[in-house]
């Protein structure tokens, strides 16, 4: 199992615009080989901005990798641009490999 | 929903004992009320450390908050200190409220 986070660092006050941002996104992700399940999540408040975080499980690491290479994804970022006033700097991707499980 | 994640950098060579340790924690978080799951994750490796990450799901942050304040808790973090050569600096707690879900 593998887990992929994209971070954003999102500015005061715009966190119910980002949020909205996520909820018209028409990804498509339940046709997607491998895709288990999506959650948006919101962090810790800091000084200068909220935490969000794009949280997806995915069957495999080749399966998120093979989506990202896919005309899916290039359709579901393809107005990630219009979007760059919401957050500060660049999202930071992390991906995760499920090492134990309880 | 909430996610609870603590993040470790782990020093380089470390990373198989760091994996003993949480093979060999008893946490009888099974038996805790509001318990998901539990995953520990192994992240991106960068040049002075390898990220891993605990991820732990509850039904709600109140959960985890009194999982915090109880025995239980206590005991699976009283033998935290002996495990500090294995990461640099302190871990960092970061926790969640899913606000999406696909």
């Amino acid at each position: 199992m593998f887990i992929a986070m994209n971070r954003f660092q999102v500015a005061p006050g715009r966190g119910k615009d980002f949020e909205r941002v996520w909820e018209e996104r028409d990804t498509h992700l339940n046709e997607v080989p491998g895709f288990v399940e999506f959650h948006l999540l919101k962090g810790p408040e800091e000084e200068d901005h909220t935490l969000y975080s794009s949280h997806t499980v995915w069957a495999s690491r080749d399966h998120f990798e093979d989506w990202t290479k896919s005309e899916a994804f290039r359709k579901a970022h393809r107005d990630a641009g219009n979007n760059k006033g919401l957050y500060l700097g660049h999202p930071k991707f992390e991906g995760f490999e499920v090492v134990q499980k309880l």
